[in-house]
């Protein structure tokens, strides 16, 4: 058995633990963190949401400060948050912290030296899923949900593959990361010039293409400092109107970029995942 | 004004804020967090709660990590999260995690090194709530609860104080430091070999002198690494029994050390704290 258990806390009646796992997508070994609701201590299976976090952060941030727990205690979700890109000495870096390490921004790398290990988007999509539905009292059932660049994340997977997910959220997510500073450095590391490679890991090209199947709810804070620049939210929802996506933009006034943000309305999340898992 | 604004994020419609300020009493800069609920917004002045953490830890663990902000919020109550020792370049420290910067156990230290700087018993009675009390829109109505060394420091100044606090409550409190290696060791530094010195900040010490007038709530987890060696809740309960204190232990089955465990239960001490709050 590929999984090693490195840590246990009990956390709202349930548990939050982590693991290593030697991913063979990633090639190397990467760490990730579940909570698991107090229903599977009475043999019952539950939904997965799938939270992507945001650059440097690793599975620890969400699941340290969110504040999910109790409500997805309450909801009988579990909640998988992988690290954010693949780790290890041998594994490419750069100095920037929106490069490398801590910032694979969930695309597959094609250009050297990154393709060797940056394979995120395979990783989120198919080889953590597998494990976790071989592993753990878990159904198919799969929602998706992240922050900033893990929000970029969960909108662009979720969009490619809507058949998997029952739902899509995100918080202050890059939703053109075509058109914004870190995502035109990352892409064009990890995919080069071809803006073609680009065009296919960025939500707000991705939505043009017709009406998704799945809703989408996106929380964004008014005084977010990357807004403007990096975030771009009515890209977003000029797309989704264009193809009458069911997608609902939040501006929150006065929140920020912050986890402080974030647990402030991940109960709404929550519950939104909830209704559509269980609508499934 | 000796009160420097550090950072500002929204959280559940109020507001956690940091300061720095000019410490006489520490003789050094401090930083601490206040978390205003948004019924402050609105011109009413609100009860605090001052948090006191545990070693290692600064203003930022509980306010990070603990989720209280949205029953914070709800019910109308400031929180104040001090720092857990002087700071700084001049401050004497050491190796250990367990003595020094990030230990200072909230008694005024009367050995050197240490002196110069390691008041915090008077700072955490006297000087943060008279600077709290003076800068935002509070109330003198003051509750009190930590977590381990915190929890000591919040049982030991709520029970020297009675009348300065409405209730106390504590995690995994450290409740009899005269008779725990952390404890034996930081007393020993901060004030030298006179046992008479050491039972004057010892809660268990403390609580035979007679029945409180405040109620204190105690949550401990079961699975908790320190219980046996460090913690003793069996002598604060015992002392209590002695006194026919209104004490309440709670042995939360499967829970650890961690803020995984404070957050599972915060919203309890809350509701508690806000109860007498309200009594008063």
């Amino acid at each position: 058995m590929n999984l090693e258990n490195i840590s246990n806390n009990k956390s709202f009646g349930g548990w939050h633990k982590q693991y290593t796992h030697q991913s063979e997508v990633l090639n190397c070994a990467m760490r990730f963190a579940i909570f698991l609701p107090p229903k599977v201590n009475e043999g019952h299976k539950v939904p997965v949401l799938y939270w992507l976090s945001g650059l440097t952060c690793t599975d620890e941030n969400f699941m340290q400060k969110a504040g999910a727990q109790r409500i997805a205690a309450e909801l009988g979700i579990a909640i998988v948050a992988p690290d954010t890109s693949p780790r290890g000495e041998d594994v490419a870096n750069d100095e920037g912290y929106d490069l490398g390490q801590g910032a694979g921004f969930y695309v597959n790398a094609t250009q050297a030296p990154w393709a060797a290990h940056f394979k995120m988007y395979d990783y989120i999509l198919d080889e953590l899923p597998n494990l976790i539905e071989a592993n753990f009292p878990v159904t198919s059932q799969r929602a998706i949900s992240g922050h900033s660049m893990g929000g970029h994340g969960a909108l662009m997977i979720g969009l490619k593959n809507q058949s998997r997910f029952s739902s899509i959220s995100a918080f202050s997510p890059i939703t053109n990361p075509t058109q914004c500073p870190w995502g035109e450095k990352a892409f064009t590391a990890y995919l080069g010039d071809n803006k073609q490679a680009w065009a296919e890991y960025d939500s707000v090209e991705l939505l043009k293409a017709g009406k998704p199947s799945l809703p989408i709810l996106v929380d964004q804070g008014s005084e977010d400092g990357f807004l403007a620049e990096q975030l771009k939210p009515e890209n977003l929802i000029a797309a989704a109107k264009s193809v009458d996506a069911e997608c609902e933009l939040r501006m929150q006034a006065g929140y920020d970029h912050s986890y402080y943000f974030i647990a402030s309305f991940i109960e709404d999340h929550l519950r939104f995942h909830h209704q559509h898992l269980n609508a499934k």
